[in-house]
């Protein structure tokens, strides 16, 4: 016992998910993107300029933010950028979690939002989703301290529509509601037009999924100017500079190559479609997913021992050792013949 | 009032410092270094693969914490990388400041410490510093609940030695004292030699003055196994990837190109050491700075007025409007012909 012990923070040292040096392994396990991000961005990156690098960006990261806006049709008052989804989700919980009255958010779902109430000291209830993994919104009609919600869901996949979201808003006009979209550019509804009826609405997507920018690290909150505005002066607060400027370069050249996003966006969604077909044809159970990856369980098959005999091939996916779900897999979509070579491994390890 | 008023934060919309989009001005007001990055750090950025933007980077900065380590002669698992050495700091606060004792620092110094302590709830007390604006290691010497100093401190450019640093380490064996070091490499006194004395040391880095990456976001923490393992812990639970793909291996490039680095920074004292002499002539108290900056005074001059006139003409230097160094400036070095066209507006305007 150190002298010092007393004063520095008891906390579990947290270990990320896995990752391999191995570079001829099949990564299906991370919800990454499979293709390249739009080649524009690539150029944006080869001119960025000595002056980029040597002076400080723009704290707001104004350009990145205006790009944004017009994208999505909304004020660049309403739009902040951040390091990455889990930078912005963590100021947000910081910026809006400040009640004594517990948040909620289901019990199945982003494994992250626990992590952050403890980090700092948020009280919290996790709802139970139903036998199907699907979120009854009624559950969430009572008092709180805030809410957060995945739509789709992680890692189910599961995506809810207008109406479930417009319920869950209009029962909780107290209280901040975060609508976490990290996979909605797959297929799902996004509440975005849902900000001019609302202004307790905070909605949070990524750029490291459908944008192809994981090692990029943007991540974007819209929601009302009075929000954003109080999510700025928490981040001026944590650190002024958190988006790079070869980040906010990268990023507006992905915005603005809609027709590359799109097409990426399509493939995506059609292997999701054939492969969810091929899983269904020899006997599991597949999620109806709006995501990039889908979510699959096989009531004969022992969910971890698949796991890890699909490692064992050099095709990682993920396996989540929590009640409930111990018995599903977690499937990034991959390109069409990433996706072949598991369906035979898996057919393999099956029969 | 808003229903959901009660239920985020209270804070002060904090304002960073303000920035032109005049391309022509002569930027001395944010510590900047004015020579490019190395050209190792433009050529790695060009070899960025699709591959690494796609996918997530490796969560602890692997690779560059090794050459860090390998730089600084120590182990990797005594190094830490984040977001620019404010989101290390933040960090750190987090983690290593976490008693019910107030935390102590100079009442003249980096203006975020304060900030931080409001945004984490952390008790602090501002330790007056001498007429000369001295740290006095005894007043160090009390009950406290951590300690952070930097050194050289800012905005004076005051550098102490090993003697400083042994006695306020000596004295407050059980807390963290965490040695700010964002201008060391100016010349300063750096205490990393003393972590194998010491394992309640963490000496904080960044690659945003002398390294010429304020625009890439990199700060590192050195420290003993231990205390980086917690500061990990923590990092892990509020952003598992902070440093981007491209901050890694241009860090790395940095690190590895220390002929350049060397020839930056002696260029950056021999015009300090010009241009401290120049101000001397013309009447200006120049504090012995052992930073990129210097910190001065003319009592018959009004410091706001001059820091005005010389915006007028295109010339920013920083001013702070705070209680004791309200007639002071603070001047980032620049280039020789930067600081020439500087040193002719201030001599114009005493005149």
């Amino acid at each position: 016992m150190k002298a010092w012990s007393d004063k520095i923070r008891k906390i579990e040292p947290y270990v990320p998910g896995e990752q391999s040096k191995n570079k001829n392994i099949i990564k299906l396990n991370a919800n990454e993107n499979p293709y390249p991000p739009s080649p524009k961005v690539i150029k944006a990156l080869k001119e960025i300029t000595d002056k980029q690098l040597s002076l400080y960006p723009n704290s707001n990261a104004e350009s990145l933010v205006e790009a944004l806006a017009n994208y999505h049709s909304v004020q660049p008052e309403q739009v902040f950028v951040g390091n990455g989804s889990d930078d912005v989700l963590a100021l947000c919980f910081m910026a809006f979690f400040n009640s004594k009255k517990p948040i909620l958010f289901p019990d199945i779902t982003y494994s992250f939002y626990p992590v952050w109430c403890k980090l700092f000291n948020i009280q919290y209830k996790e709802i139970p989703v139903d036998e199907n993994f699907k979120i009854n919104p009624s559950d969430y009609y009572t008092e709180n301290g805030g809410i957060i919600i995945p739509n789709p869901n992680a890692p189910t996949g599961i995506s809810e529509g207008k109406d479930f979201i417009k319920n869950i808003l209009n029962n909780n006009k107290d209280c901040i509601v975060i609508i976490d979209e990290a996979y909605v550019d797959f297929g799902g509804y996004s509440c975005i037009e849902l900000l001019k009826e609302y202004d307790n609405l905070v909605v949070v997507q990524t750029f490291s999924k459908s944008r192809s920018l994981a090692g990029m690290r943007i991540g974007t909150a819209i929601s009302s100017k009075e929000l954003i505005s109080i999510l700025n002066a928490v981040k001026n607060c944590y650190n002024s500079y958190t988006v790079d400027a070869v980040a906010m370069q990268c990023g507006i050249a992905s915005v603005n190559d809609n027709e590359y996003f799109k097409s990426v966006i399509s493939k995506i969604k059609a292997t999701r479609e054939r492969v969810s077909k091929e899983f269904a044809k020899i006997g599991f159970n597949v999620y109806p997913s709006h995501s990039n990856f889908i979510f699959v369980t096989k009531p004969d098959i022992n969910a971890k021992n698949l796991f890890e005999a699909l490692k064992n091939e050099g095709i990682f996916i993920r396996y989540f050792n929590i009640p409930r779900i111990d018995n599903h897999i977690r499937i990034t979509i991959g390109t069409d013949e990433q996706m072949d070579i598991l369906i035979k491994a898996v057919k393999k390890y099956i029969n």
